[in-house]
């Protein structure tokens, strides 16, 4: 698997994939406030970890013949105090709206995900927590992570 | 720090950051050679650690006073076989162009965004290696990594 990462001006980079032609662009600068060009390296590595999850549940979801209409990962982060200010614990809070989910069949995609296929989660170091909610009814992991 | 990761429609998400309202686009979707909206998961995992060192690069200069014109970052990632596909090893090749970078300092710039800075690359399991090339001249690093 190969990127390139290009620095373009100021603290903004052009990012593309060889495999996919997918590209980005991420910005480290920008007082709060200012417009950027592109989210922090650090919000991406964390939007990086919601589109692998998030991808593990769609696939899961339909092999599970369950539909939806709105689904979307709300994800938070601690980050060290210290350099390199790594990531401590990372919260997963899975959103979604359909009609004939059962919390135990997504409780079961979520685990599927974050157990076996999520390449992302298990690359990184800090520990990952998670919740859902369903049609706004918002439940935790049973019987522990 | 939090990202909000939305789906779309297809494999297709849309994230956005809290904190600097960056958005960018990630796709699983595509079969080769199809336009896809973004790159793919493990792609952008990589691109967060180009933008991360790629960033503590230009500011190392800038305080060491060196001007360059091009600069650009390729990375190439092993990955596991079996699920979850983890990352194995990160090799990164910071490309630069400018009149007056010595190996010296740019090595130096390169160990303290590894060593010290880069949250990113410290965030994540795999061990990471370097090379180097100034104006066309290739390096290896020094002295091990």
């Amino acid at each position: 698997m190969r990127v390139d990462v290009r620095w373009k001006e100021k603290m903004q980079f052009k990012a593309r994939a060889e495999g996919s032609g997918g590209e980005i662009f991420i910005d480290g600068g920008g007082e709060p406030g200012e417009e950027v060009l592109g989210p922090r390296p650090m919000e991406v590595m964390l939007m990086s970890v919601g589109g692998c999850t998030g991808i593990d549940i769609l696939s899961i979801l339909r092999k599970m013949r369950l539909e939806f209409s709105e689904f979307w990962i709300e994800i938070e982060a601690q980050r060290a105090s210290d350099h390199p200010k790594v990531f401590t614990e990372i919260t997963l809070f899975y959103r979604i709206k359909g009609d004939n989910i059962a919390p135990e069949a997504m409780e079961r995609a979520i685990r599927l995900s974050q157990e076996k296929y999520c390449s992302a989660s298990q690359s990184l170091k800090a520990p990952i927590r998670f919740r859902y909610e369903i049609n706004g009814v918002v439940y935790e992991p049973q019987g522990g992570r």
